[in-house]
């Protein structure tokens, strides 16, 4: 099954205890790609500028993504800069550069039309509801969003969460949206105002899965019961080299496993979920998509059996 | 096999978002005690005043724990106040009197001389290292402490550190006590200050264990390789009553399914770990010791099934 993914492809100026780095590759879209790669066919919509070269597309390329819908304007590619301390918690950005994304229109490839699983990565929800009209047919959305579109940009937001089969967030974005401390009732509240289920993740302590009773429509005959909450964990890494995209990382492993699966169950969401912590975890472990160039299926495997065995009991 | 425990057995007065409660049955000792009955023998040592009842004590014999070891003295039980707000993580402590706790000197009956198990729950260090001393026969110690304790009687705390088999703490106070950030890399650390195991509480994210290889003398033969860190979940609860002992209860129930088993493994510190958060979250349902005072078995049994069903993978 093939992903259309649209999203910023940008580049970081990053500082973080373990050095720096200057204009790397970055971008919610490009993380999610790559990571989604490993388990099915992704499609990238996004834009970029002419100092955005052959080289930077072929990191892409190589791991088979269909870059067909990235835009290349005139001017100069979205710029994030930012820094992280202590324990890398939180990115304190120190510039945002949006240069050609200010203009952002996604236009969708006639030979995008045919994708199964659209995933609606951290951008304006004015574009974010533009796409997923574009793509009535699609079996599944999955969304991300941020503090800045939450605060400031609710009403057109809350039109795209009607839209959502799952919506990933962490923890603040959880509390900022629903107005609850408690992350059981903030997620019920989420799910009130659209997404079938909800993934909140809690950085270095993994993420929890709120999956609803209309999340698995496709199974025919399956009990009405509504799963309970899912835990699954983060890898406890001694040194977090850079976590930038290690959301967007965790967006690609859980989605690119569900759009590989045949049909959707609460093990196949679950399992999700563990891939979406491997990536998450590789990311973390070098600057930028260094680390997810050159990861196998092997390693990634390996990893999954590792969370496997921090998690359970035998 | 039986648990010795010294602590504190102290009145609390608290205020949550759910509501008020004057001078109730709290105490870290307390606490424990109540969780670990329900899987093996508990005795205790503590100090209580004039206020401290026969209905007080009930609490705790009705559960079958030995008070023996509990020393009435002229004056009033230690009283901690204190509030919760916002998402009920930490306490705001309002006021600390210490009355009968403030020469508190733990006195061994005769009859707790055979205990097997030792429990050192948050007092002076110095208490802690001679109970310790007191008991050289036990085939375990697990103890706690506080930020009080690592930042100003370091020193005494680091005595007694070496004398552990299992540390429990919360995320805080491994930062505290190694000067790390990085949750890993702070485990290590508190790890080469004695304590074969660590296991780090993180409220309600649940807790990481780290085994170190020297966790499990009792098995001869086992292969050297240390386990890995394993992470238990907590339970995600739609409303905390009260957090007040919620740790201690995870000390309780983690301890006292240890102190049931016939030897120390992995999987025995696995499902101990899921022990404690099951006790921790039975805690916060009711305020003070009201929900250990009704719970069975039963409830534990099923509460532990859930445990299992939102970490398992199937």
């Amino acid at each position: 099954m093939s992903i259309l993914v649209v999203g910023s492809v940008a580049f970081d100026t990053l500082e973080t205890p373990s050095g720096k780095a200057e204009k790397i590759l970055g971008g919610a879209a490009t993380y999610f790609s790559l990571a989604a790669s490993f388990f099915t066919d992704v499609r990238v919509i996004g834009v970029v500028g002419e100092d955005f070269t052959v080289e930077h597309e072929a990191v892409m390329t190589k791991r088979g993504v269909d870059t067909t819908g990235i835009e290349h304007a005139p001017g100069l590619t979205f710029h994030w800069t930012g820094s992280y301390s202590g324990n890398l918690a939180e990115a304190k950005t120190l510039g945002t550069d949006l240069n050609v994304f200010a203009t952002f229109s996604p236009k969708i490839p006639a030979a995008y039309a045919d994708s199964d699983y659209l995933f609606l990565a951290n951008i304006d929800p004015v574009l974010q509801a533009e796409v997923r009209k574009a793509m009535p047919g699609v079996k599944m959305v999955c969304g991300d969003t941020m503090n800045y579109w939450i605060a400031d940009h609710t009403e057109n937001l809350k039109l795209v969460l009607k839209e959502l089969d799952v919506l990933l967030i962490n923890d603040g974005e959880a509390r900022m949206l629903s107005g609850e401390t408690n992350g059981f009732k903030a997620a019920e509240k989420v799910m009130k105002l659209g997404p079938k289920s909800v993934v909140v993740k809690h950085g270095e302590y993994g993420a929890t899965g709120y999956f609803s009773d209309r999340a698995f429509p496709p199974i025919a005959g399956t009990p009405g019961k509504t799963p309970a909450p899912f835990r699954a964990p983060a890898m406890p890494l001694a040194e977090v080299v850079d976590p930038t995209g290690a959301g967007d990382s965790f967006a690609g492993g859980f989605y690119g496993y569900l759009a590989s699966q045949p049909v959707f169950s609460p093990e196949g969401f679950r399992t999700a979920m563990f891939y979406g912590g491997v990536m998450g975890s590789f990311t973390c472990e070098q600057f930028g998509t260094k680390r997810l160039e050159t990861l196998t299926k092997e390693e990634i495997d390996a990893r999954f059996e590792l969370f496997r065995e921090i998690s359970h009991l035998s």
